[in-house]
């Protein structure tokens, strides 16, 4: 800690509860058309990016948001091969992706190319595998990406969005999951970042809503760590045509690549939802 | 949300982060003996309470905390009867262990009286239990009540207790853990709250050292969601003389008693360490 740390806050109305951390200094900043994007560096997480002023993710923390946005839906299809991520730009579950070898094609489609940009000067560890030869970078309209994927293209979708204001809004209603749910194959997963567990519940019973409107019937959200968040704690909601939510245990378990905190065992625990979750969606 | 709301921030320095909340009013404030504590009313967490400016608990989150500082250990011990809590002025880890319909003896001994007249008056529902027959409510340094307790004459020694510093600290040596080591029966449990398994191992590393020198051989240590606690992400550890940490999953999951967090599944996952955990702890 130099004299010069001071500390940033982001207080987050909705939850009337704010996250903060030490800085020692703004690395960058780039206004793009859609966002602005600021990098600071911090005294005990590395790297923090902040868009709109929003905390979006630290060096440290990233690993969990983006390995529980990725691996759960991974191993609870049979055999993902064709996988679509919306959003996503910083790279980090795109990695993720891409350590299961079955998968044949990732795209990545995020409407801003400055972030992606911005992930490769200062978290370049979430970019490795962007030059793998299964990975498409897209800068386009995730909406209309989807709008215009063939029919039965797809069997995973990953929304890994900002929160359902600015850009990122259409990408939490019926219209958008009516597309998501002509894209995936009848054993597709739509998978997308549902925020806090302890507080947002009422978010997570609309997107329920929307994509049970566009025909999705059954779903699951996965509670995970994630400091840099709203609350500490987060989660994703997992949503299928038809059938559950088991998953290759054996494969997660011998999995043959690293994770630094998804494994059998916390999957299996992020399926067991508390009480007070399950009461809140009704389940 | 009034006019009035102002945020409240704890910069937390070992991690370089800060938790904070929209308060409306400070509602109470007394100095004990002992250190000073403060009862702030929330926009959306209920009550706050902070001793010495750290944030204690607040009305919405603690069921985290005391549900796992308490239930886990209790199901894995195979039949817990005398059970002796250290701090936890709360009362909050106190019901939870009263759940349990074996334990026979439940002790709470924390130093200063003032945290339970302040919970009885502003955490109610926290207290529920302590009229309940099995229950002591001691106001007493826990130092030396552990060295006081006859030999074998306990099944559970949970030690809920603010970080080791102040009032506390005592309760993080080999001197303590000896005390508890000699008062446990051969298939006894240490359990105590071990700050953040994001940032602080080093400190959990350290109990561990400490805790061995005293003659434990066995340890586990279980994360859990804390949103109002550094990091949002926090943990006990299970130390034992001997034997593992396998759990009573049948009674855990016909525990016939409600629970808002913990369940069979939560406790499975909990126990499933993260890689970067189980690296850090050399595991």
């Amino acid at each position: 800690m130099t004299n010069e740390a001071q500390w940033h806050y982001e207080n987050f109305e909705p939850t009337g509860s704010s996250i903060g951390y030490r800085i020692t200094r703004k690395l960058d900043e780039v206004q793009s058309p859609f966002q602005k994007i600021e990098i600071f560096e911090t005294t005990d997480w590395g790297n923090l990016m902040l868009i709109d002023g929003a905390i979006m993710l630290t060096t440290r923390d990233n690993f969990l948001y983006h390995e529980m946005m990725s691996h759960p839906a991974l191993f609870t299809h049979a055999a993902p091969k064709n996988v679509v991520i919306i959003g996503g730009g910083d790279c980090g579950t795109l990695r993720e992706v891409l350590k299961h070898p079955g998968v044949e094609e990732a795209v990545q489609c995020d409407i801003d190319e400055q972030v992606t940009r911005m992930a490769e000067k200062w978290f370049p560890e979430l970019c490795d595998s962007n030059g793998d030869a299964r990975a498409q970078l897209l800068f386009d309209d995730g909406i209309a990406y989807m709008a215009n994927r063939p029919a039965g293209s797809v069997d995973l979708i990953i929304v890994d969005s900002t929160d359902p204001v600015g850009p990122a809004e259409g990408l939490f209603n019926k219209a958008f999951y009516d597309s998501c749910f002509r894209a995936l194959r009848e054993d597709g997963i739509l998978v997308q970042q549902s925020e806090s567990p302890l507080m947002l519940l009422k978010l997570i019973q609309e997107m329920r809503t929307e994509m049970g409107k566009a025909g999705f019937t059954t779903f699951k959200t996965l509670p995970f760590p994630q400091p840099c968040y709203p609350t500490g704690w987060w989660s994703c909601t997992l949503a299928r045509k038809a059938g559950g939510f088991d998953f290759r245990q054996a494969d997660a378990q011998g999995k043959g690549f690293a994770t630094k905190y998804y494994n059998a065992g916390i999957h299996h625990g992020a399926l067991s939802t508390p009480a007070f979750v399950a009461q809140a969606l009704g389940e």
